[in-house]
């Protein structure tokens, strides 16, 4: 396995958590999420996360699941990472998962915390999922901690232990803790990449040591987000922190208030293919459409 | 559909929700499986359900899931029901499962409430997913509410009102709130057909009119539970609360304290096949095993 | 102290957890206060809790407690027990109000499990803090546990543990399960007298060996509640189930869903003097009080 | 009420929240506190909360209260802002504490939202107690949301609401949530003044436009943070950044991990009076007193 890490992966950079587009009948609308890429393609965007909880990845079959991961594959350029999410329960299955998914042409899988035995999750019991799993899949591992989703929220201290192994390389905390995340930063010493897993704290997880952002708002406001990471990057961290502030009444809107549902509403409004979720997930009524297409306007998104 | 639901399902009496036989390579261990329902037939059980969350429901592949169902059907007589653990996130995973459930012989389909996308399964959303089940599902529906693992508590409002579908036949409430199953099972006027989930509250929920429970004891235990329904039967409710008091620091050892892996352990310990675990659970340690092993020989089980 | 327990004080039987009534002015109304306990009276009560959850303890001076439980004591025949609520967040103010309470002529205390510094209410600081309190106030204790109100659950264990200081006579348990309280009653063998902290699971927790309640219900219902209790010690546990049956969706409106506003309003309704009261809490709106009225009414209660 | 706003409250820079210093009785041991605050006043912060949760005032009684706030005032020079903790359950105990404090020579309150009975504490019940406060109070008043001890976490559309209030000045917030915070000093347009309530997230805080932080480890590294505040102030962000990483260990230890105990253990080992805490709280035992003092060498605190 040494070898496969040899060069290390980046995950610097603005990475939208993509959604995966259904047709009328709730089938897999291949062709429209290809259009979706093409667009969101002419951005400086580092890549995309496929099938994590913004894609409904819960909802899909093992085989839809490949179909996915191929047809994001061939849609997006080499120098892009595709990020795989294969999160599973058990470690087995989300082994298997994550060889389809480098199989399919994935740079790196996203694995979630596994959650159903809540009681039972032990740091300990995690730690040895997620070493497992880094151990006997062939593309780099990302945590993905998202305690909104799984009512676990792993410490600071458990992603630094799981961290230590080398193909574990990077972190998506959805969890907004800006404190915890400087902490694994500082402990991992850079060998942990650290993304935000929201914009709602993206300016302050940069200014505290994330590389990037996995973010819903990059599907909708791709450039927004670029430019906050550039001006961090460049230093101009006031600027940031102004640009900052603006996103915030989009973001909540597109993922507390409304979700995925909102999400795929808000895609539709901008000229991409978002189209119906998957049920038990619902499609915003009129009124809540009206109150997101306000919150787009006036933000100067729509 | 009418037909189908001609003669109505009674889900009076005791049923264990069976765990998953798996061999040391991690694969399914059907002949053990046989053998463990050849001995459970012995005792007057009322069916057995497959693939709840005391079967590792959540570790297996579809393709494992019907071969289980297949097996366990050739194992268990006409007489006795099969009940299929089927609930998936999406509505129309549930309801292909439970399709192939009612296939492979299920006689009915515990579906439990889906729960990733928490924030969003407003009682709306969860009434047209049950809905939407018994509509398209060949077998009647049973709905499984399991907060401790899904973060999910079904009021009794929505209980009621999904209750009224003429497909939707029965409740596992593993919540343990006695007064809701008690408010259900009024409003209900016995329609939905009430069990215990758990032996903690089996005697008190009889009590206040459940019918029957799936309970996870049931699988070391069953005399004893059958001899408390029993005595509930005959109106003999003193002795009943006395044999519930015995039951209970052995059900609490194999529930909430060694949860699945203490179930197994109990099972390797009493002649059945009880065998390991998928990762991330975890076999019990030593002093675990002494502890369950201790508890056991106290309350005369072992 | 010993003496002072050589009669042991038995808590069987039904204790209402009187509300605390105020004037307009949200002054303490004490002349309503006995007006409202002649009535009370009246019933085969065994006695009162004053200043729990439903009195709005946590609203008052240590200046009007001591007022309410003196004028409670003298309104009260010494045949019937007066229990205050005196936990407070600190073991020393605990003890002071104790024996204030003591001083008024309680006969026993209920008290809350300390809870704002949650993180660091351990096992072992709450029996610290139990002991403290049993050794140095000169009235029998009872324990409260509640855990909606409080977000701390005390353990079976910990409350057997805590049990077992000769001065600890009783628990009052308003978390809802009954398996716990089963456990609790066995563990104990009745030196911890048990009661059921709400209506809704009155009945089963009678059926795992309870010895009362101490239940909102009972202050609009009391006779109900005492017929429920008769059954039960009759031996006539189906009528008793019948009883608890009726019983739920009245509970159900004057606790979980209006809460302490809802009690006053119902006492209003019912003749007594219920009040205003105290802000931050809010009294019903009108759409609110025609539920309740509507609830009082349909089972017979109004 | 008009003129007392007339001149705006300046909240800018840092504000430890002071424990209060008991003697091995468990008294209040003033002169203790005189002299921490001799030692506190040496630095230049902008003054000093008293009796919030790191001040254990849920463990003081009023008397008490009166005591420390007029100690702390004759302690304080004028130019340093005396901020009172005095958030109680019931709106009247609330405000006729705030009086007491402006009496004491209080600048300002700081009210916790009230939560015991926290299922009916609603935006609407929490909005109108904070109003009532504002109009009755005459100093100006903070809101104040902790979630991780009241189990209420105020949105920021509840806050905004609040903060329309002329006389509400500002906003602690402990629970962590930058991007909450950024949404509420964007829709306040700084009317309402953002304070971080931990260190953990102090320099994500002020990039986001909080003006200040009142932080339980401005007790023990008062100049730490205020060169972190000093470093954003004068567009020094980077280095802001790296001395926010430095502190992370010893604020996770002094906060979340060891509590109230665990700071008063560091003032201790600092030279000031930190002293014993009250019961149900817990000195640390000599293992965590060990874990303690290596987090504060290892961080050149000690």
């Amino acid at each position: 396995m040494e070898n496969l890490m040899a060069t290390r992966l980046s995950l610097n950079g603005v990475f939208p958590p993509i959604p995966t587009p259904f047709d009328e009948q709730g089938d897999l609308a291949l062709e429209a999420l290809t259009a979706n890429l093409a667009h969101w393609n002419e951005y400086d965007l580092s890549g995309y996360v496929v099938l994590g909880s913004n894609g409904e990845g819960v909802y899909l079959t093992t085989k839809e699941k490949i179909e996915v991961w191929e047809t994001v594959r061939r849609a997006v350029p080499d120098e892009k990472l595709v990020i795989a999410g294969t999160g599973s329960e058990s470690t087995r299955e989300t082994i298997a998962l994550s060889r389809l998914a480098a199989g399919a042409g994935a740079d790196a899988v996203l694995v979630l915390t596994p959650h159903y035995y809540g009681g039972q999750m032990s740091p300990e019991a995690l730690r040895r999922h997620f070493e497992a799993v880094a151990e006997q899949v062939p593309v780099p591992v990302m945590i993905y901690n998202m305690p909104r989703f799984t009512h676990i929220d792993l410490s600071a201290e458990t992603i630094v232990e799981i961290g230590r192994h080398p193909n574990v390389v990077g972190l998506k905390d959805s969890g907004g803790n800006v404190g915890k995340l400087a902490e694994i930063v500082r402990a991992t010493e850079g060998h942990l990449q650290v993304l935000a897993g929201s914009a709602s704290f993206f300016f302050p997880a940069l200014a505290v040591g994330a590389v990037g952002g996995v973010m819903a708002l990059a599907n909708i406001a791709p450039q927004a987000l670029l430019d906050l990471y550039d001006r961090h990057g460049r230093g101009k961290w006031r600027e940031g922190a102004v640009l900052q502030q603006r996103l915030v009444p989009v973001n909540t809107a597109v993922t507390a208030r409304f979700g995925v549902p909102g999400l795929k509403a808000a895609l539709d409004m901008l000229g991409y293919y978002g189209g119906p979720v998957r049920s038990p997930l619902r499609a915003l009524d009129d009124a809540e459409l009206r109150a997101l297409k306000g919150i787009l306007e006036r933000d100067g998104i729509l």
